[in-house]
């Protein structure tokens, strides 16, 4: 990962450039632009490379005089669209896409981190394409924040919709890269790892799961973070938790349930509040209350699943992020690139993938030895 | 199923029986107790039986005389503990519990329908033995409700904790099971079932996903429901849809992800408006508001999973209910024995069962032809 620097502008020595894919989100390029320029305003050590068509983008951003020398545009003529099918997308015109280019600034060492708000399929695919995996990581994850319960903090669960399939091997992987990333996000040293489960005995769940649960745990030194076992749906913003992992096709289900469930709620309040004028008014003196709760659950204030696991750091925006959202994106964006966390975590992602093989081929070999001496 | 009638009493000259378990759920026999007497003081077509030690449950009963020629103990001294695995209760104690002689009055006809907050395995395990499975159906479900967006209706889910695991073919029974319940207990004649997947794109999900999708439209006429395709976890609440079609593992997570989001956000709140004096004394006008939204995303409203599938209805109460999540239980065992959905389900669902077997032969045999054309 490179820092990289813009020296002699604004007395900002050392500046962090994020690259950020100005189309293919569903609200537009000048939403993107608001969402640097909110970005911009209260980050001086912030630089961007906006991607997109410079005939769109261009206008949009040269009326701002915050923006410039900061903000730079690099053209990409082509849009990854929010359907298409990701082997569709590279096979195609993929290479003269904003969203290839947004990687391709990470890849050359221009912007030490990407932000896109595209095509998640499409953004996984050109970020493994171009940046590849980390070694001893077989398939990289896409990373949430969610609230936790009685603070003010986050867990994070993993997978969210990178892969919809996981073997036991790539869980305990999850769990390595979700403590990496937790540990270097929230300066916790041993960050609890949970695996989500239908149930917390030993018995509940797949087969799969149930293997994942005996290596996790097996795991837990090297991977310096500590196993509390099974969570259920329940316990994802447990406070007892920091780290949830799970597969992609479940992670995302998961994750896509509770902002309905929220969305749902607050649509309920609205409703009860404004049944009549007497509930309006006698809702008026709650209105703050309302407002911190509103921010406190706000899906657009946790936007931003990231990917892990690659040679490069790759923040994906919600689809229908508006500014506040791609603000969001952006700063995390940063917050990641400056904590470095990327090279600290692949040294001991390899030291451990050695570990869960050995691990493995102890287990082979014993169940050889008792396999044989049953048949003696 | 047979709708018990008991003579002579409170001139209520067709009674239906429901069978309830009185332990092994967390809150004890007392609160069952005090379930059954709400359900029955509101309803006067309810009979009941109660099964438990009669040293314990015989006590609680008696004091009431509302409960008089209304509830009959039934005595069982075993109990299923909520952590026992399934098969263990099964070969051990299981003919002894309560849980048993709970299912063996809708087996014998002395109950139309069964409700337990007990161990949801053992109760599956013990229903599938007592009652056996439905002609062409392989693997029941748990069928739950979900709020529906706009509307005081609901959506069901299914299945959302019988099988960890679902193939293409289980998938298109739930289906069905879903389309036959959701008719009965909510006067619709033809259900619009949605499949829970990732994205709504074609390409999304699992290959068994995509193929349960093919066949999901295939059977929609015979089946008498519409398929609107895939869902995502965003639209288990939504207008557009009322049967959610996913497998044990997804729907249990998705089930009780809501479940915690919404207790988080209750709480959350609750914080907010008693966070000062002031937010205190500005909440009160609405607190009104704050009760009819509580009862709308009160999960003891929705309490029940239905097993569906079986010879029999048993209603699956929540663990830890109380008094008034147990009252909502029997009143939905009462309802569906009252509609004798079950009856006007197993002729449909043999049908239907044979049509998909057709519809795979056909395929199979289409695509042999074409590999043999291939060949030559």
């Amino acid at each position: 990962m490179t820092h990289s620097s813009e020296a002699g502008s604004d007395g900002a020595s050392t500046r962090i450039t994020v690259s950020v894919d100005a189309m293919g989100g569903d609200a537009g390029p000048a939403e993107v632009v608001a969402g640097c320029l909110a970005s911009i305003r209260r980050n001086p050590e912030l630089a961007i490379i906006l991607h997109g068509d410079e005939a769109v983008v261009g206008p949009l951003v040269g009326p701002h005089r915050e923006l410039q020398g900061r903000v730079r545009v690099a053209h990409a003529e082509g849009v990854v669209t929010m359907d298409e099918k990701p082997s569709h997308v590279v096979r195609g015109n993929g290479k003269t896409t904003s969203m290839w280019s947004c990687i391709e600034s990470v890849r050359s060492g221009d912007a030490a981190a990407a932000v896109s708000c595209g095509n998640t399929g499409a953004l996984m695919l050109m970020s493994m394409l171009r940046l590849r995996k980390l070694p001893g990581v077989d398939r990289p994850a896409i990373a949430c924040m969610w609230p936790k319960r009685g603070t003010h903090d986050f867990n994070i669960m993993l997978d969210v919709g990178a892969d919809v399939r996981a073997e036991p091997d790539n869980l305990v992987q999850y769990a390595l890269l979700g403590a990496a990333y937790y540990r270097n996000a929230f300066q916790v040293t041993r960050p609890r790892v949970g695996l989500l489960n239908v149930g917390t005995e030993d018995h509940k769940g797949r087969p799969e799961i149930r293997e994942a649960h005996e290596l996790l745990g097996t795991m837990a030194e090297i991977g310096r973070y500590d196993y509390v076992g099974f969570v259920e749906g329940g316990d994802i913003p447990s406070a007892d938790v920091d780290v949830i992992v799970t597969d992609g096709f479940t992670g995302n289900v998961a994750l896509k349930t509770a902002e309905g469930t929220a969305r749902l709620i607050r649509d309920l309040l609205r409703e009860e509040l404004t049944a009549s004028w007497l509930s309006k008014l006698a809702a008026l003196p709650s209105l703050g209350a309302f407002r911190r709760l509103q921010k406190r659950i706000d899906p657009r204030r946790v936007n931003g699943g990231v990917f892990l696991g690659l040679n490069g750091t790759v923040v994906k925006s919600h689809g229908a992020s508006d500014a506040t959202g791609i603000s969001a994106a952006i700063k995390l964006a940063f917050r990641l690139a400056q904590s470095r966390f990327q090279d600290r975590m692949s040294d001991r992602l390899a030291q451990v993938a050695d570990a869960v093989q050995q691990d493995r081929a102890a287990r082979h070999e014993a169940a050889q030895g008792a396999s044989t001496k049953g048949e003696a």
